[in-house]
């Protein structure tokens, strides 16, 4: 079931490969359907842009380690009025999006050279830091028939073949967009207490669960380390802003690590996320839009044969079967981007397993970039 | 000579520390002297800031992993301009201010363990980084007799007690602001070369040489990581951009842990900084503040009793002994803050073993709170 795969060193992140090869052809003048990086079309909530503009004249200086506190204070509140529970400002870390938030919770949470666990698929960058860092990765399979969802067996499978001290897991998850519901997650988090395994819950899509309010791991335990984000919910990807809450035993070698790694995150995106959390309004506005999105891709993509299975239940993406096409897909997304002018990222960046034979499409875009794109496709797939 | 100092594990950032501790004083209505940080009194450039207002209304997205290719080119640019040097834009990463640069250098160029030599005094994060990150530091001391400047002996002694795999050091420094010139950079570089040694060149205070231009690693070798940051010449700490220049053996490595750490540095602050880069004129009205400065605080700790050996080549620190008045530079320096609401940085910071008798002032702030705390400092020193 499990596996440590003999492909789990350092690669290199398709999707951001993707965005290079694009802005090439870009400069040569051809337009590019961009359907390769999960980022919002919209830009942040007025108000945002508003507070950042008044605050620009002023020098901006390091904020304290664990960030603003008013940005903290914010956050309390969101934990209280979204999820029903009580967070210190004083467990709370602001970070350079979740990015930095994995370095910090690997390093807070782990000796050098601890086993994690993450699910294959799953998001590129899980198994590659873990290696940068010198962790080791312990791949969970998932399986499209079981609707890419973890279960608690899953996990004791896996612990049984080879023991992990942490499992980081999504949900809503990438690239699948699979999400547990509340029983789920706390069969997940009830079989990491079991074990002794230290749960990491990466909640950087909650907000985009299309059946319902997300389920914060902070609804169901204190043990856990949570890590958010303000670049998919908040339309802030290049402003590199996110969030962790820390469980007690572990906030003050975060702080001491944050205060030593990245002294603290760019104070600007601070201000602007304060503001983004009571903006939320505009984030649904958001979610509607890709809502709707979702269902024309999922219905285009159908049409030209790509089995994207059931509908996600969350963030943005369609993670297609394209194995009627390709047993590459590398080589097929590169095509796609050079012949139909069209950025989608291989599903190798997320299963080095079987993910030759997926391509995932983000519908982060607006409806217009996705139609292009579904025509362009039409005609790339019939001249195969 | 050298020593792996049985006191060498994570700290925190005392500096950091400070910081809070003087914002709780603040919250209670007193007026606090910050020279606890090296952070500009001034906001970037007048242009900086108009660039990035007009920038604001767009979605501000991730940018290519190494950055925007137009901040490259015009880092090329400066290098060739101000340092006669040919860099590649593709060598280049755009980082999260130095910090992230650190990161990234120390996982491109050694396996996980290895040791890396740093000066003691030295940076706080060097140590606290290398050890969080699982790495080993190996400390050559410097003395005040020596002017606080690191020689090719000082690395082949070290290297005699405790090889080391590579070596960070700056120049000017931090906290003493001592400086190589171009013979003394070169001699350090050969005895890397000698020694099998990867020379990591941390020149974030580059700019702020008071005798002449600064001179880079990039002028006397191909083979040295370079790292330099947007915070200090360019008045843009709390933006947290930097960037690196990587020999070609390290750029793909580099650039693989890049996408999956960080992604991309805050893409507004990479369309500030490639305005920055040309408005050194403004950075030059700055320095001469800070050459002031630099002099009048010199002046004034000395007839405090606080001495300050000869006036530090670079930066905008005096690193002051305060051993007639104490031999606990962290117990001093708390209540320097808690009864004259001055805030400096304990030497302990820097220097684990002879720091107790050491506070950083840093004059990076107004001629006018430099003033004011010297007169707060009379008042305090006079009732010991």
């Amino acid at each position: 079931m499990t596996s440590t795969a003999p492909d789990i060193g350092l690669k290199p992140f398709h999707a951001m490969e993707m965005v290079s090869l694009a802005q090439e052809i870009e400069a040569s003048g051809r337009s590019v359907c961009h359907l390769e990086v999960g980022e919002p079309a919209a830009p942040p909530a007025p108000r945002v842009i508003e507070a950042v503009r008044a605050a620009l004249p002023q020098p901006q200086r390091y904020t304290a380690s664990k960030g603003l506190i008013e940005l903290r204070e914010a956050l309390a509140h969101y934990y209280e009025s979204q999820h029903g529970v009580s967070a210190d400002p004083q467990s709370m870390m602001v970070t350079m999006g979740s990015s930095s938030g994995f370095i910090l919770a690997f390093h807070a949470a782990f000796p050098p050279g601890a086993k994690i666990a993450v699910t294959r698929p799953g998001y590129p960058a899980y198994l590659n830091t873990l290696d940068g860092l010198g962790f080791r990765a312990v791949e969970i399979p998932l399986t499209a028939a079981s609707g890419w969802r973890l279960t608690a067996a899953d996990i004791e499978a896996a612990y049984r073949v080879e023991p992990f001290e942490g499992l980081l897991f999504a949900s809503p998850a990438n690239p699948t967009g699979a999400a547990v519901d509340r029983q789920g997650l706390k069969e997940i988090i009830d079989a990491c207490a079991r074990l002794g395994v230290r749960f990491i819950s990466d909640e950087i899509y909650h907000g985009l669960d299309y059946r319902g309010p997300s389920v914060s791991a902070l609804e169901l335990t204190g043990d856990a380390i949570v890590i958010n984000s303000f670049s998919k919910y908040y339309c802030m990807t290049g402003w590199r802003v996110g969030w962790m809450v820390l469980p007690p035993d572990l906030i003050r070698r975060a702080e001491m690590l944050q205060q030593n790694f990245f002294i603290s995150a760019p104070t600007l995106s601070q201000i602007g996320a304060t503001v983004a959390l009571g903006e939320r309004d505009y984030s649904e506005e958001q979610k509607a839009r890709y809502a709707a999105n979702r269902t024309l891709i999922n219905k285009g993509l159908r049409e030209l044969g790509l089995d994207t299975g059931h509908e996600a239940e969350g963030a943005f993406y369609a993670y297609a079967d394209v194995s009627r096409f390709t047993n590459d897909s590398l080589a097929f997304s590169k095509e796609l981007l050079n012949q139909a002018a069209v950025a989608a990222t291989p599903g190798i960046d997320f299963d080095r397993v079987n993910g030759n034979r997926f391509v995932r499409f983000s519908y982060a875009g607006s409806a217009e970039t996705i139609e292009e794109a579904l025509t362009r496709m039409s005609h790339f797939l019939s001249t195969r």
